[in-house]
């Protein structure tokens, strides 16, 4: 295999067979083939794409390209639940626990956040004490305990998704649909889940802002879930607004915690319930409607906060913080954001809500920076909310007074407002398998 | 300036501004912009192309990347002519000496051959004693003294089309117009020529098979020019079939004598001619048919042949062998090809009678390979004759015995027969500059 003829053969729009593309992955796992002609690639497949079966070849082989985490061993049905992003995405806080008291194992790997979205590994950490860097061993025997284990990425996996991810970063290579694909699912399954559910957002807080684009990711992505012997599915979710009121580390996970408790924002709790039915039904556990009597029941009953509880305390985060949020550490500085006029606030633009959270210090722009875990924002109105002038649309959180002007400056900037209510939008917009999609209502 | 920005707006099919491309050249001469990030543009830009503006500004860019060469001190008008490559393209031999004879200066850098094509300075090493390397002190006394000294490139021209191009040959991104328009033409400007004359060549020897594409090169070659200042234009020759009837570097050196005898075959001729008399043209010499005159008359009246052993002989050449070609070493093994049928000679696929020339032992694959000056193939018939079974359709020249059995299989299979012959073409389809696109009758 020379890698001059794949290139030249993307670059005319064929498709790469399997061997040729576990040649490609190997040669960059090894250093063989040169970055110049890797990024070469990328910006090939960028302009001519891929077909479904050599997407799903090509996630194979990056998903062999290291460990392949084996959990056959923890009893039960392995769950696993990944969003592609957003501002505010609390999701795993509230669904790993509801998953969990349901009797589902899950044991999961998450991210950091980047640029203006979060990671579930950054508001973890905000709970003093809760460790995320776990040996394989440990994360094996807290997911045994107790069902449910969310840590950092360890151990080798997918070796070729991070090599070609950092080519991407730099080469403008990133937003290509087989490329997402392969590089999401490629990490999915080597963590080793036999359910993956996704949560693929669209909207202006979304690296999608069109629902059809989010839904052929999907297929793609569950396609490729399906080839590999996965349950896989997806839900495709809203991003236009930021979920929930917060956005920002301690203040996400005392959301999920009041979620958890019950006293969560609608759309919030709505899309919690409906991931975890969604997960319900793809481990087998009932009808539609059995699965979601199940999610709300371990919600109203507190077994997904206990589960949650429980988690923190096997991952060595003090639950006293669980039981009493307000014990985490309050920002320094919490100012008000007043409405400059009285009006419909029509439209948020929500990852550009998501840079202000990083100008107050609830975020990095680069993966080797700092954050501030109690930095934020608390939003107190909404996409489709009617405001007087003068009403406090939101509250700015940091511990760095300098950024506050700048921060308040792009908050309202990534505000519209006009005199006529926006058209609603519903928070989930469809279900997507490998066979189907089902918009909802 | 952020490469990943550019890279970024390339992808988007955006123009990038002179500012961003003399950026994008320098962080490419001094390493500042990875490799990764450069060949990421490239591919960008075979899909997204460049506006005739853009290829202008990132050819002087890559021109001024380096040394400009000064030969305002060389007494008269500079011209220097381009083949974009073919087989048996021989032309610089004849055109080089007939410029000279009437006047012109011909101070000119030529390169080596590499696959199917060959090189000026392969052949005219093939002269013993001839010294291609030369000093620019030696290129400037030579050229001063004799009015034509060719050379093979020295000293630091266009460094960054030199990177960019061992980038594209390993990227598969060689095949993209205005890359091809501004390597040629940055290496072109900075030689210092005042004339530039461009022989772009189509059809089964050369890298461009349709004739409407070598126009379009040669529009935007001739534009970038013009734009900087120097008077361009641009022969459309034909490489459907390998111009005159050898192959192969001492072999087309003793026909460029013959030529330059008045007694070559008559398209190499024809070409040669009128290469000249655009040459002349450029120049200012006069209406077209006066520089026909002066370019007929220089090669009647034996002056270009007297130019051409004054050069072999500056540069070191033993005259014996231009006054006596007999002199030349022949090769140890001179084998017939025969017609294996009695038909037409509908095609010859010239690429592939370029890479049998090099199975043969005249040319390389790679640019560190030795060549056998005398190896290479005398045509004895061409496209469009009709052939006897049996009849002799070329000698293959080699020093390696062992070669041949592939050489004749390549040969035999570079050929196509048939009962019709095929329709004629002309040597030369049109000549195009920056004003005008005219087609030969």
């Amino acid at each position: 295999m020379h890698m001059y003829d794949l290139i030249e053969k993307k670059k005319r729009g064929g498709a790469l067979s399997r061997a040729e593309l576990d040649g490609l992955v190997a040669g960059a796992v090894s250093g063989d083939i040169p970055d110049y002609q890797l990024s070469a690639f990328l910006m090939a497949v960028y302009f001519q794409g891929m077909t479904a079966e050599e997407t799903a070849d090509f996630t194979l082989a990056m998903a062999h390209s290291g460990e392949m985490a084996d959990l056959h061993d923890l009893p039960g049905v392995k769950v696993d639940k990944h969003s592609t992003g957003g501002v505010g995405d609390k999701t795993t806080l509230t669904v790993a626990p509801i998953a969990a008291a349901c009797g589902l194992v899950v044991a999961k790997m998450s991210g950091r956040g980047l640029g203006h979205t979060g990671g579930t590994v950054d508001k973890l950490e905000s709970i003093p004490g809760f460790r995320t860097a776990l040996s394989r061993e440990e994360f094996h025997a807290i997911a045994q305990k107790t069902g449910i284990c969310v840590a950092g990425q360890s151990g080798n996996l997918a070796p070729a998704d991070k090599k070609l991810y950092a080519l991407r970063d730099v080469t403008a290579t990133v937003d290509s649909m087989p490329l997402i694909a392969s590089s999401i699912m490629s990490k999915k399954l080597a963590a080793g889940a036999d359910v993956i559910l996704l949560d693929v957002k669209y909207g202006s807080g979304a690296f999608l802002s069109e629902p059809r684009d989010a839904v052929a990711l999907a297929q793609l992505m569950a396609g490729i879930g399906a080839a590999a012997g996965r349950r896989t599915a997806a839900l495709i979710t809203d991003m236009d607004v930021p979920l929930g009121v917060t956005i920002g580390n301690s203040l996400e996970v005392c959301e999920a915690i009041e979620t958890l408790r019950g006293h969560g924002p609608l759309d919030y709790t709505r899309v919690a319930l409906e991931l975890s039915t969604a997960l319900l039904v793809l481990a087998g556990r009932g009808t539609p409607g059995e699965c979601r009597a199940q999610a709300e029941n371990a919600l109203q009953s507190g077994a997904a906060l206990a589960k949650f509880r429980e988690m923190v305390v096997a991952q060595g985060g003090d639950p006293a913080y669980i039981d009493d949020s307000s014990r985490f550490p309050r920002a320094a500085c919490i100012e008000p954001v007043a409405a400059p006029v009285g009006s419909y606030l029509r439209h948020m633009d929500t990852a550009a809500i998501g840079r202000t959270s990083v100008i107050l210090g609830a975020g990095r722009e680069r993966a080797d920076e700092p954050i501030d875990h109690a930095a934020g924002i608390v939003l107190t109105r909404k996409t489709g909310d009617l405001v007087r002038q003068g009403d406090v649309l939101a509250y700015l959180h940091t511990n760095t007074p300098a950024a506050l002007s700048e921060a308040r400056t792009a908050y309202l900037q990534a505000l519209s407002f006009g005199p006529e209510p926006p058209a609603p939008r519903a928070e989930i917009y469809a279900y997507v398998d490998e066979r189907q999609v089902r918009l909802y209502e």
